[in-house]
């Protein structure tokens, strides 16, 4: 079965460049793709109304077209008077809109003490729509439209992404789209985490499986330093999908950690919860990014109670207790220490699980003996503990992303065990 | 004077289904800017050959295409065969370059213990190019490439991020990219930089002072909770460039932090440095966040020294030495908690400059006294002190993010005086 095509078109001269990252395009694609439409192509330009046509038009071939931005009070702002071109209709304006963005331009203006007359050529201009498009209602003060133009169903939203997102459900909900989505079936989707294994291994388990096809779309991707693999299965496939799945993991098995979406920093919270344990981090060359990660869960504060961040050794000293010594004998970055730094965090965080990383971040501050990139960790807990030493590649910031991430699966394989 | 137009088109299958963000496209789009071409577009397509070869299609009518994605040994990278098929060139294998890339691919097999036989066929894939291409040389296995193709200049690059990078100045230095920019003028880029003020605020502040046009055109874009405004100069309006920056900064230099594109932690960690000052952190909701922005820049170690994360009111107390009875009278999320961490900072921490951030990120733990957002901030060095009480909007994420960059600014600001 063939399923309908979704273009994505996406305005915006600081997207087209280079200096604000489109945020837009990725979240169409990834909610297209979850409706069981075929994201084909995500087309950025800017305000040139001539580059803006050439992409609308292109778009309209699709089944379904989504246009994000372009849709401000100003005479740059040309997204709807190009629409209604591409699709051959006249402009009209929407009287129950007009009212609508007017009283929420009336408050504005007020706010701004300044005359609502200073407004109300953009709010219609704002509510000026092609003859036969649904109005969303409004984000702010642009509004969402669908609009049926034949061949292809035009969704349009405002630029600002809480708005798009906002809107989009109505979008879904409108009559034309979901005639569309009344002709295609949600393929299901199977999640499958791995860390520890390198994309090629797991891409080589896949071939050696083999393969995807047969109603079986798999995609590899290396992200945050996992392997994240999705398989979209199509109605009918199941069987299929589900024997390629146990032949695709059995030699990759080891490095599974998890078959949904949940990150390292839920699975380590949610581990510690289950068994009753609080949890600390003692920090050098990650400088705070472990802790950062833990407290980004909402509800963290039940397990993660603190965390230390010694960049100076007398940091490590004072703060941690780790003996001088021990940093004199073996260097603040050695194995040794890093066990001092978890154990120093558990007794002075008063927690019952404590992870420390020490490495050399660089660029400066590596040395033959220890190269930038070579990194300890440890963590201690109630009933053991585990140690890990890394020699990583990368700049400064891809060695302390790998290191976060490298420390947090420690604790997690620590608990699981 | 017309600007040479530079099309961006971007291959990946997991980019058009939104699964990762596009790199490549902001950097070609922002390097082609500083080179002073114009980008007009950024097209993103799957591995579908029929979408790439239209968007290569696309591409090719403007004056130069920039083209990242499908290098790779598979038969699914079709990038270079398409990109000879739209200019209407032959392929050929590149010896010299067949060569090159057969050298790193026998150190990958001899690492991962498998016959080279088994790459062989992907290395001639990998080193054909179309007639009259040039060879950059290979970052990874994949060659960058650049072709005259008549009125057209196309690079081809690898799509790993740092691959593509890395090889992007070859590109440049190419003799084809540098006919091309030989016909134009690097236009000058003025930045400024504020924080504090609203992007309306500081939009309005520009149409006041006359807006851009006649040579200047500004760029203001809200991003990381600041305001940057890039003035791009044409040769000529120097001048027009010079009234306009001062018209539009004197409502809002109160604001104004910066000339250049140094962040608020470089610029806190030189100001720190130029002052002999060692910096501590004392943090509760932003978890490590404001240590983790601070030891990012290389080299912070010469005065950050250390920061605890004390989530847990134990932990205030036991390791940052902040009185219980202050914590029962105010509660955590207060102006004295704040102040108190910070000092704690400093003495514990045996740091000249400290700054504390307590407050409530939610989307748990608001009272009507005290909601989701509010959030005390204190910096204490040896000269003075500061206090800042914000009452942030926005989700846990937002919350968290605004409140590290609203503490380094909170420094900044006192070290400034």
């Amino acid at each position: 079965m063939r399923r309908p095509r979704a273009a994505i078109v996406v305005t915006g001269s600081e997207l087209v460049r280079g200096e604000r990252t489109d945020l837009n395009g990725p979240f169409y694609a990834r909610e297209a793709l979850l409706l069981g439409l075929q994201p084909v192509r995500i087309a950025i330009v800017g305000d040139d109304p001539d580059e803006l046509e050439a992409a609308l038009r292109e778009g309209f071939e699709a089944d379904v077209c989504l246009v994000s931005g372009g849709l401000g009070p100003t005479h740059d702002d040309r997204t709807i008077e190009l629409v209604a071109r591409v699709a051959g209709r006249d402009l009209h304006v929407d009287t129950a809109l007009e009212s609508e963005i007017e009283q929420t331009s009336r408050r504005f203006a007020e706010r701004m003490r300044r005359p609502y007359a200073d407004f109300s050529s953009g709010v219609r201009k704002q509510a000026t729509l092609p003859e036969g498009a649904i109005s969303l209602g409004i984000a702010g003060t642009a509004p969402g439209v669908v609009l049926d133009a034949g061949s292809c169903v035009v969704v349009v939203l405002p630029g600002p992404p809480g708005e798009l997102q906002r809107l989009w459900p109505r979008a879904v909900a409108s009559e034309p789209l979901q005639r569309v989505l009344a002709d295609t079936t949600t393929p299901d989707r199977r999640v499958l985490r791995f860390y520890g294994a390198s994309e090629s291994v797991v891409a080589k388990a896949l071939a050696d499986a083999g393969g995807d096809g047969d109603g079986v779309e798999v995609t590899i991707c290396a992200r945050d330093f996992e392997i994240h693999v999705d398989l979209i299965v199509e109605p009918g496939a199941e069987a299929r999908a589900a024997s390629l799945e146990v032949a695709f993991v059995a030699p990759v098995a080891d490095y599974l950690f998890g078959r949904d979406e949940r990150s390292v920093q839920e699975l380590v919270l949610e581990l510690c919860r289950s068994c009753g344990l609080t949890l600390g981090t003692a920090e050098s060359c990650t400088g705070g990014l472990v802790a950062g990660r833990l407290t980004s869960i909402a509800g963290s504060s039940d397990v993660f109670r603190g965390g230390l961040v010694a960049y100076d050794n007398d940091v490590k000293e004072a703060v941690l207790g780790v003996p001088a010594n021990l940093i004199g004998a073996h260097g603040a970055v050695s194995a040794e220490v890093a066990a001092a730094m978890a154990q120093g965090a558990r007794e002075r965080l008063g927690v019952d699980v404590a992870v420390a990383v020490t490495g050399i971040a660089g660029p400066g501050g590596g040395t033959p003996e220890k190269p930038v990139g070579l990194v300890f960790f440890h963590v201690a807990g109630p009933t053991g503990e585990k140690s890990l030493r890394l020699e990583l590649p990368g700049d400064r910031e891809v060695i302390r992303s790998r290191c976060t991430v490298a420390a947090l699966h420690l604790v997690r394989r620590l608990l699981e065990t």
